[in-house]
């Protein structure tokens, strides 16, 4: 048998091997082991055979496309997001943020238990010696990183990041599910008042949906504290709150029935107990929801949800105060998946979407509960365009798991704007074809025989002055070229110049989106003014 | 023998064979195959024996750090990179360009072949099934292979891409070496007069170079068509022109005494034709050196050499035209490592460095011969701080290798402008106690009593008007720490408030920045006038 034929057998067999282990539902892990050994049999045998698996091979051929999950964006596209970002960074600044950054890839052992099931989407860099590393699947974990290396326990930051972030996920490109999308979190850290931070974030999140003109919206208000207070008066026993939790999230997508029963078949949640629960999470309202709290004697024995409601009084006074209550719901349905809330939880959902229907919504949930229990900030949850939360907790976890400061705690309190969502709406509701990404503002147009050293002298001077100037790159470009250009580019003036221009000097100025006709080939003006004439006309 | 053994033995023989492979000096393919097995057995074991190789251990323990050569930026160095970042996209902006965005990663064909020898340096992601991907090297072919997915051959494009590009290179943190680092990468794309956008990137590099206040600098330039004009009448065999090419490369760091030594032991060219080429690569100079070059009969014979100098003739005109001419010069020792430069090619070095040792430079010199004969438009170079060059056939050859549009050739003139770099030198002379990173131009202090929920109505009403403010999220934060506030993140107005303002309906304004002592404890102004007399002071 040739070593070819010998590793040929391996590999079947090793391959079997797998398929058995895969059928016999064995560990993970167990499962990757082996899959390793039949991955380096099949490079083997790849190099025996000249078939080179790097594909190095000259002359070899490949796909144009960029990998799954992931796009390109185009002049217009983008030109549409720098909006976005710069509408929200300014808005951030605007509350004295600032921003930081940190690396695309994190040491492995950094992200790993931060996600729960999650974690399988994490994509990791090939081992090729030195660090093991992952790409960022969110940008909290890496600022509780950044906190937790950088920070003592009395210093504060207020911090945004806008930045991409990855997650090898299943992709829906028509639905933006990609597996490259941008976050942009805007966090406090530091130990405050109660709820000071808290009512400012929210605030930053309304006045930037709003500024941003994403439709009308709705903030979900609910509490920890108040959520956790209700599970433990209903009798959810210690360890099954969470899973409980992650049922009532699930609220916004499924009706009460669907969710009791999950509490029950699937949870394992005695059904009076279940019922309790509905009592509770139907109630929404205002600040009175406070009050009617406060009278249930049975709730405030709680201290979790007599604290809860407490601080919540406080919020909605401070949201008065920064006049955004009107935008708020205290929802006690809303729970947010990720564990790592410890007091307010917020989502910012639109409100004048076309509203899908009981069966969207239920495919819509079917799906999301069987893979993936966690929130999804940036990307699945229907209608929601932003949301966050306080989390006290996280950056304590860094410090103790890394043994330095392991006494280090630093409150945190943040929001994630779905940019991503905000984006799609917006693309969706602009007219590409009148996105002006080209920004120009004059183009410079011989007739006649070209004048190319002309039109670069001319440009050259507008340039100097700050005026965004382009010409035809040909010796000789037809009039009727340069005009179109400036259409396709909506450039708003031109500026011409022929022989006899030239020797009389002076050049015309012709407004390129007003049609004019008094105007007709455009206004003359001296050269030496052209300057001056330009800038009174543009607003720079 | 238990299977834990067993394993263990047979992760002893693997481990043999790979070594005796690599003192073997084994085809590389073969011994990563023989690397993935080990790989695979030692999954294997820790499965076996416990230990999870992904590190998912509960409070297991790990390093607080981000993955070697890359590093966090905080707010005050944020605040250089976006101000390096803004001037150079307005520069940009002011000529016509549009920027794209391309993914972080790419599939591994498109990078593959593109680099030579620094292809090792790719950092590859872990094949979790799918497609295999890996992070950007640079930003020309994301560009290239975005022209030939997206152009037919009569479009053009003038586009800037400001990103981070990734390579796995051994890092210097304090020479500004990363494994994650930005690019800032300017290119026009299209068919069209010649030297017409040669001439204007040219321009753009030395706008830049001038607005971003770098010091001195000077553009060199050559071009390819002569420098391969002057090799082959010369006398240097065809395919000794690219070696021969790296080898004069190097006289900006080491003499030519060195360069000749290269050229004749290391690339076995005779010592008649290197000391032809000697002398040619030592002239410099301006427009004058093309009329010189004219004079030379053997060189005008060759048809390369002829074409190269007629366009040069061009390119200094139009550089005369847009006032640059005299930061260029034309110098024939520039050759530029990377294969795919056609025509001109330029580079920017700095000119009032401390000059290095010579020593200093012989070091750099043999370093970067041993390990790296192409040029790294980023990172490497003695004083270099933007480069680039035309490379009218790296289109094309994405297009055949895709058998789509395989006639596709769109020409590319483009430049690099080395923004880690100017990061460092902006860095290096910044006081970064006077980098203002938080934008507040306001700061509401109490006086007395704590006053929280005034304060809060006062900032509230400044965000409303747009007023970049800030307020402690204390009850009752004290003056002292208030003030102490204002002067670290120098917030140049205080606005005042104490009980006795509130019942006047009156607020001070404090400028905090002018130590005035008549202004006291600040100007009363009314409380309904503030947004007013807060805007005539701020120049927002």
């Amino acid at each position: 048998m040739s070593s070819v034929e010998s590793i040929q057998q391996q590999i079947t067999e090793q391959g079997n091997k797998v398929r058995q282990l895969k059928t016999d539902k064995a560990d993970k892990a167990v499962i990757d082991a082996e899959v390793a050994v039949l991955v380096g049999l099949k490079k083997k045998l790849a190099e025996l055979t000249g078939e080179d698996p790097n594909g190095k091979k000259k002359s070899k051929q490949f796909v144009l496309k960029t990998p799954k999950g992931t796009k390109d964006y185009n002049d217009k596209e983008m030109s549409i997001r720098e909006k976005i970002f710069t509408t929200i960074t300014k808005i951030f600044k605007k509350h004295g943020a600032i921003t930081i950054d940190t690396p695309v890839f994190e040491l492995r052992d950094i992200l790993s238990g931060k996600y729960g099931e999650d974690s399988k989407l994490i994509y990791d860099l090939e081992d090729q010696g030195g660090e093991k590393c992952s790409l960022r699947y969110d940008l909290t974990v890496p600022f509780a990183r950044y906190l937790a290396m950088n920070c003592t326990a009395n210093q504060s930051i207020k911090r945004y990041q806008i930045a991409k972030v990855y997650r090898r996920d299943q992709p829906a490109m028509t639905k933006g599910r990609m597996r490259e999308f941008y976050q942009c979190d805007f966090d406090i850290a530091g130990n405050f008042e109660s709820m000071v931070p808290d009512s400012e974030v929210i605030t930053i999140m309304c006045e930037i949906l709003t500024e941003l003109e994403v439709g009308q919206f709705q903030v979900k208000l609910n509490h920890r504290q108040i959520l956790d207070g209700i599970f433990q008066v209903c009798g959810v026993p210690k360890d099954n709150i969470r899973p409980i939790s992650s049922a009532v999230d699930k609220l916004d997508k499924l009706p009460w029935a669907d969710v009791k029963k999950e509490m029950v078949e699937e949870k394992n949640l005695a059904p009076e107990v279940a019922d309790k629960i509905g009592e509770y999470v139907k109630l929404s309202g205002g600040a009175e929801l406070c009050e009617k709290l406060e009278q249930d004697e049975i709730l405030m024995a709680n201290p979790n949800a007599k604290q809860g409601v407490a601080l919540m009084k406080v919020l909605f006074k401070y949201l008065e105060i920064f006049q955004v209550a009107d935008k708020v719901k205290f929802d006690l349905s809303l729970a947010r998946g990720l564990d790592y809330y410890t007091g307010v939880i917020y989502e910012a959902v639109l409100t004048d979407l076309d509203e899908p229907t009981p069966e969207e919504r239920a495919a819509a949930a079917k799906k999301s509960s069987s893979k993936n229990d966690e929130d999804d900030d940036s990307q699945a949850r229907v209608g929601s365009i932003a949301a966050g939360g306080r989390y006290d907790n996280l950056v304590g976890m860094f410090a103790q798991g890394a043994k330095k400061n392991s006494s280090l705690q630093i409150p945190c309190v943040g929001v994630s704007i779905g940019v991503e969502r905000v984006f799609s709406i917006l693309l969706k509701r602009a007219k590409l074809e009148e996105v002006k990404a080209n920004q120009a503002q004059v183009y410079v147009i011989a007739v006649g025989d070209g004048l190319l050293e002309e039109r670069m002298r001319l440009a050259s001077e507008l340039w100097k002055a700050g005026i965004p100037t382009e010409f035809a790159y040909k010796a000789k470009p037809k009039l009727q070229n340069q005009f179109s250009y400036c259409d396709k580019e909506r450039i708003p003036y031109s500026v011409i110049i022929g022989q006899g221009e030239l020797e009389k000097g002076v050049v015309k100025i012709k407004n390129m989106a007003s049609k004019v006709k008094e105007e007709g080939d455009g206004v003359e003006v001296n050269r030496t003014d052209l300057v001056k004439e330009l800038l009174a006309r543009l607003s720079l």
